[in-house]
């Protein structure tokens, strides 16, 4: 049972993160982050949407095209859990899988029909980097998918999980208006790597062309620089 | 961006249909379906299913198997919206979709681990045939996945659809008892093709080893022969 099987990419993600750092880690997060999916040249066909506009929800099945590896290991380190403890791989959506595939409802705030790109999904709330490969997407049917009575595991206790974020008002500024929510609800979101706990450490997340320096100390992220990117 | 991407099969689903005629048309319409998840030899390990025993749903990434197909078409029928309406294939979850991925939430009842088989997961209201490739498993996260509030467009009203289901006692002894109330709601699900509306016609389901004989005339679905398998 050494079975391949060939997927083809359909699509990709276009958004404000051009590198990993400070992506939420599950989608519906920041409901204020904003991007698009454009079907690649083969599938830009008005017809293959039609009806997709009526769903309020949809799925994107995705590559984890940054964490593709050889081979695969049981046991991955969940960030919400320190980075200390060992989880099984399959009871977690760690991208070191056996398949690099990615799972995340985003909303559809509407279909666009670009006379150049053909059907374009503008979306909120998605997990995914600029440039990710998508493999399939789903209409969200809330009868089939949604399980609010479901038991969450390990993972039920993170839930509600933030930071509190000093931005300062001249520095905020230097964002564009329209991001400045989502790039707030990223940083409540705490980007840092679960196992880096120095306050004196300055970060940069690259956002939107910019690079938003912080540190955070007791639970408070505070911006020191905001420089855009060349 | 005519990508390829190699995805293994890891896992392969055991359950009591056969055929692909009957298999609900989602995952969770008929809860008492019971089946299990075997993973391949590479991915026997119990360390890669740990913690997963504390989630209630599972997610299963799977490979249409017996619906895939050479290219694509941006349109397809839904069954449920009686065969003849097209709509485009990313608003529906057809298998005839330019990867033949196939998404379905499932309820995880326990983890069993098999001297043999290492890690056997016990799911019910799957939707997938006997023998189904498997590509990822991820544990269902309530915070992330269920959004009760979704709107489900055109198949929404859908929901709820049934047939009356006319089983005579003497025929439905000949199933084992921890079976009837899954081939009960099985066929309370409309088993027929869309267009096929004959109510001499009679179809067979294999179920468990049968072969279900009945007919439908309006709205009510007789069964009329049950005949083991051999």
């Amino acid at each position: 049972m050494n079975e391949l099987i060939a997927i083809k990419v359909i699509a990709q993600m276009h958004c404000d993160f051009s590198t990993k750092f400070g992506i939420p880690r599950q989608s519906g997060l920041v409901k204020a982050l904003k991007g698009t999916v454009v079907f690649a040249p083969e599938y830009r066909n008005p017809d293959a949407v039609r009806g997709l506009e009526g769903f309020s929800h949809i799925w994107l099945i995705w590559q984890f095209s940054e964490a593709v590896r050889e081979g695969w290991s049981p046991m991955v380190r969940p960030p919400r859990m320190g980075g200390n403890t060992r989880m099984g791989v399959f009871a977690t959506r760690s991208p070191f899988r056996p398949n690099a595939i990615g799972l995340s409802s985003v909303k559809l705030d509407r279909v666009e029909f670009s006379p150049t790109l053909g059907p374009v999904l503008h979306v909120s709330g998605a997990d995914l980097m600029d440039g990710t490969p998508i493999l399939d997407i789903k209409p969200y049917l809330p009868g089939v998918d949604s399980h609010p009575e479901a038991v969450g595991g390990f993972a039920d206790q993170f839930q509600g999980y933030a930071l509190e974020v000093d931005f300062p008002e001249e520095l905020l500024r230097c964002i564009p208006e329209n991001r400045r929510e989502a790039l707030m609800g990223v940083l409540a979101q705490d980007p840092r790597p679960s196992y880096q706990h120095d306050p004196e450490r300055q970060y940069g997340l690259s956002f939107a062309g910019f690079d938003v320096r912080f540190r955070v100390r007791d639970g408070v992220l505070s911006v020191c620089e905001v420089v855009p990117l060349t």
